[in-house]
C-alpha cells in the first residue's frame, strides 16, 4: 500500500486516518482513494460531518458495497474525507471539522457537500475519491476545484451503506484528476450497459445564459471542441419555465425528502448544525405538503420530457455552475443567491435521474469551471468515453494544477 | 414476450398486470419473472401492499436498477407480486389483496413478506420472481412453498427504488423452481467475486435442535448429501446464548430502524394496517432506546463471531425454518410464537449479513421443508454454484411440484 499522504488542505476528517488496504491485483491496484465520510468502512465512525452524528450511531458493522469494490478491485483508501454536515449544502463549508482549502483557489470555497473528496484529489492526495450527488454535491466541487466529476444515472451505483439525504436523488459520485481515472472507477462501478452511440450535441441555451459571461467565455473552446468531436451543437431549451422553477420544484419535493429520511434523528438528537444547515433543516421541516406534491408533479414532467429528448444518445453540454467558486468572504445572503442560481442547473440532471461528467475545461482569471456533459440515464459509460476524448483533444486529458 | 399467465394462486397484486418486455437477447432471453410490489416500475404505482400506501405515493418515475437489469438482461416481466404490508411480517397474509395459496399445501401460509412472488413460481407462473429479505421474507416463504430462495449477502444487490423496511438489514433476493435459474438470475444481479473454494460444512446443532423433530428428519438425507460434496460436517454451535437472544436482539434493533425508515409515513399517513402488522408498528414505536441500543451492540458481536467463523469459507447448513408453514387456521398468538422461534434462526444472517440459499428438499407428511446453506458476505455465487450441485445430487435439480 503507497505511504499515507499528509493532509496539505484539510482535506480528510479531524482523529486516525481510516487507511485499508487493497486486495493484491486488480483493475485498481495502484490507485489511492478516500471516501466522503458518509460511507460506512467496518470499525470506523461515520460523522456524516456532524459530531452529534458520529456520537449517537455506533462503529460500522460493515464496509458500504462501493467502497468493498473499490477496494476488491486493488485500490488503497487513504482516508475519510469531509462533507457537509448531512450532505445538505453546497459550499463545502463545515464549522466541525473546518472547511478544506481549495487548492485551485485557496481564498475560496472548495464546493460542497463533498468537499473533502474534491479538495484531496485536486490537491493530489490521493488519485481518486467518492462522494455523492443529490442536489449538486458531486458536481460543484469539482467545478469549484477544478477536477473531473461524475454523478452517475440515479440508481446505478449501489448506495447501501451511504447516509442518505433524499433517497430518490441520492447517487454515489466520484472525483479524478485524470478523465481515464475517472472511467476506469467507472468500469468497476457501473453495471454493464447497452452499446449505441452518443449524439447529437444539444446546447442547452437556459444554462448558457444563466451563467455568468466569463464563464461562458471561458468554457466556449470547450464546447467547440465537443462539437469537433459530435458535430453542431444544436440549440436547445429544456426549460421553458425558467431555471428558476427548476430550482423551487427540486428544492420543495428534495425538501421534503430530507425532511422524511433525517428529520426524526434531527428532532430526538436534537444536533448543534452550523450556520445554513440549521436553516435548510427547519425549512424542511416547514415544508408545505402542497408544495412538495407539486415540486414531485413536476419533476414526474420534467422527467418524461428529459427522457424524451435524450433516448436516442443526444447529449447536453452547458456550464456545470453558472459561476466559478464564490470567494469565502461572501455573506450568508450572497451564498444562497449562488445556490439558487447554481442549483437551477444542477436540477436538470437531478430531478430526470440523468448521468452528468463535469470536465475541467474553462478558467476565469485562474480559477476553474467546468463543462457539463448530460446523457440519458443508463449511458454513463458512453459519456466518461466521451468526456475522456474530449478531454484529450483539448490536451486536458490530466486536469491543470 | 411469452404470454401472460393466468393467475391461478392469487399470487399478483389486483388490477390491471403490470407486464415489461426484456430486451431481445440477452443471458435471461425466454425467462418470465415477477416483481414483489415494493420494486418501482416507471409507470405503475408502487402499492407496499397497503392501499393507503399507493394512494399516498404517485406513479413511480424510475423503474428498480435491480428490476431494470432483468429487463437489459432479456426476461420478461409479467407483474408485481402481494407483500405483507411494508413487508412487515412472515406468514404471507394480505387483508387488503387477498392471501396468496400456497401452491404446495393450500391449506397452510404460504410464508412472507414476499408471499406473492414464492406462490407465483411455487406455481409455475414465472420462471424466477424478486423479492426482499429483511428478517427472513424470502427464505421463509421459499421453504413454505418449496422453492428455491436466496438473501444475498448484505448490499450485494443495489435496492435503490425499492421500498424500504430496515436499511441495514434489507436485501434484494429472488425464488426460482430450478436451481440453475437461481444462479442465472444472480449472473446478472450480483457483483463479480474473488474465487476461493467452499468449506469445510459446518452443521449447526442450535437450529437443528430448534427445529421440529419432523422437519430435522425430513432434512437428514439433504444434509448427508452435503456431506459426500464437503465432507464430513463439523457440529457447531453459533448462539451459546440461545436462538431467543438472537431473535430478542434482531427485534429490537430492528424495530427502531423500522419506525426510523417508516414511522413517520405512518404517523402522517394513519394508514389502516391489517392485524399483526398494525401490532407490529406500535411495538416498533414504543420501543425503547435502550432496548435497541442493546440490539445493535450484540449485533456488532455477532457479526465478528460470524465472519471469523466463515471467512475461510466454510458453510453453515441448517433448517430453513423450524416448522414447515404454519395452517391458515391458527391464532395470532400461534402465529406469534412460530414467527419467534423461526425468527431466531433467520436473525443468524440478518443480524450479520451473510448470504442464504434455502434448498426445497424436504417433505414433513407431503409439505415442504427447505435446508439452508450459508456463507460469508461476498461468496453469493459460489454458494448458487454449490446449492446447484447439492440439488442436482439429490436429483432434485428441478423443486417438485
Amino acid at each position: 500500500m503507497a505511504e499515507t499522504p499528509a493532509d496539505s488542505v484539510g482535506a480528510f476528517i479531524p482523529g486516525p486516518r481510516v487507511e485499508r488496504p487493497g486486495s493484491p491485483g486488480g483493475p485498481l491496484a495502484g490507485l489511492a482513494f478516500a471516501v466522503k465520510d458518509l460511507f460506512d468502512v467496518a470499525g470506523a465512525v461515520t460523522t456524516y460531518g456532524n459530531p452529534d452524528w458520529g456520537r449517537s450511531h455506533g462503529v460500522a458493522v460493515a464496509t458500504a458495497p462501493a467502497v468493498a469494490a473499490l477496494l476488491q478491485a486493488g485500490a488503497d483508501l487513504k482516508g475519510k474525507t469531509k462533507t457537509v454536515e448531512l450532505a445538505y449544502g453546497l459550499t463545502g463549508e463545515n464549522v466541525w471539522h473546518g472547511t478544506p482549502l481549495n487548492p485551485a483557489a485557496p481564498d475560496r470555497f472548495p464546493g460542497g457537500s463533498s468537499c473533502g473528496s474534491a479538495a484531496a484529489v485536486a490537491a493530489g492526495l490521493v488519485d481518486f475519491a467518492l462522494g455523492t450527488d443529490t442536489g449538486g454535491s458531486v458536481r460543484i466541487p469539482a467545478s469549484y476545484c477544478g477536477v473531473f466529476g461524475i454523478r452517475p444515472s440515479w440508481g446505478a451505483v449501489n448506495l447501501a451503506g451511504a447516509c442518505a439525504l433524499g433517497p430518490s436523488y441520492d447517487t454515489c459520485g466520484w472525483f479524478a484528476r485524470e478523465a481515464a481515472v475517472l472511467a476506469r472507477v467507472g468500469e468497476v462501478l457501473l453495471p454493464g450497459e447497452a452499446g449505441g452511440t452518443l449524439g447529437p450535441l444539444l446546447k442547452v441555451d437556459d444554462a448558457w445564459i444563466n451563467a455568468e459571461p466569463g464563464t461562458a467565455r471561458a468554457l466556449a473552446p470547450a464546447l467547440a471542441a465537443a462539437e469537433d468531436l459530435l458535430g453542431r451543437a444544436l440549440p436547445v431549451e429544456v426549460a421553458p419555465e425558467g431555471l428558476a422553477a427548476l430550482y423551487e420544484n427540486f428544492r420543495c419535493a428534495q425538501a421534503e425528502e430530507a425532511w422524511a429520511t433525517l428529520g426524526r434523528w434531527v428532532e430526538q438528537a436534537n444536533p448543534s448544525f452550523g450556520p445554513g444547515v440549521k436553516e435548510r433543516f427547519a425549512a424542511a421541516k416547514a415544508m408545505d405538503p402542497a408544495k412538495a406534491a407539486a415540486g414531485r408533479a413536476f419533476r414526474r414532467m420534467f422527467t418524461a420530457r428529459m427522457r424524451a429528448l435524450l433516448a436516442g444518445g443526444a447529449v447536453l453540454a452547458y456550464p456545470t455552475s453558472p459561476t466559478e467558486a464564490p470567494r469565502l468572504a461572501i455573506s450568508l445572503e450572497a451564498q444562497n443567491a449562488v445556490r439558487e442560481r447554481t442549483m437551477g442547473v444542477t436540477a436538470i440532471a437531478g430531478l430526470a435521474g440523468l448521468v452528468e461528467v463535469t470536465l475541467p475545461l474553462g478558467r476565469v482569471e485562474g480559477v476553474p469551471v467546468g463543462l457539463s456533459l448530460v446523457a440519458a440515464p443508463g449511458r454513463d459509460r458512453q459519456l466518461l468515453a466521451l468526456a475522456a476524448r474530449l478531454a484529450q483533444a483539448m490536451g486536458q486529458a490530466t486536469s491543470q494544477p
